[in-house]
């Protein structure tokens, strides 16, 4: 999977595309998904143009993973789910089901999310 | 959650129950799962006794951090499905649906992994 800047994040990262925004940093923006899977349910993603984990073993640089990983209990405080419980997904390329060639995580809680996979 | 140093994961890497390990550096470990749910299915996890990405907020250190996530790609590489895609799943607490009281990500791949949540 190639990147491609005209996918519907990088229109959000560019402004392009609102976002409901729950949290942003240097290296990090945060949104609500707009076809929520479960009562919350937010997209943490890089804004480096990023395509998936892989870039993870290459391009990326400490601080923006270490950014992206520490973003997580802070969206997860400010949507009120850090004592509730939660699930990180992160679908990488055709068997993970990636849908947006940009990383990102899903941050799904506010109800029990149910089996790991269907 | 707490942490429970008697936990599954706190024991294997205590050496005291086997494990096929996939992966190993100064924080990490990786292994298959005993119970695969797809035809790769492999746990990473933190050589620290963390309980789940709450720690990420604050007791976790960068180097760690960073291990983790990096750990990622060269796990896929190692399990064949870096190319063909894999799906990360992190359950933490109750509505994650958390079993194991040891923060670990799991790398389902190998096949497609199917709907994003059931």
């Amino acid at each position: 999977m190639s990147y491609d800047q005209n996918n519907i994040f990088a229109k959000i990262l560019r402004g392009e595309i609102p976002c409901k925004k729950v949290y942003e940093d240097d290296h990090v923006l945060a949104f609500d998904d707009i076809h929520p899977q479960r009562k919350v349910h937010t997209l943490i993603i890089p804004k480096s143009a990023y395509t998936d984990m892989s870039i993870m073993g290459d391009d990326a640089k400490d601080a923006e993973i270490v950014a992206l990983i520490r973003a997580v209990p802070k969206v997860a405080e400010a949507k009120g789910v850090k004592e509730s419980g939660y699930r990180i997904i992160i679908n990488c390329g055709v068997h993970g089901g990636q849908e947006v060639p940009h990383l990102h995580l899903h941050l799904l809680g506010g109800e029990t999310v149910g089996r790991m996979t269907a």
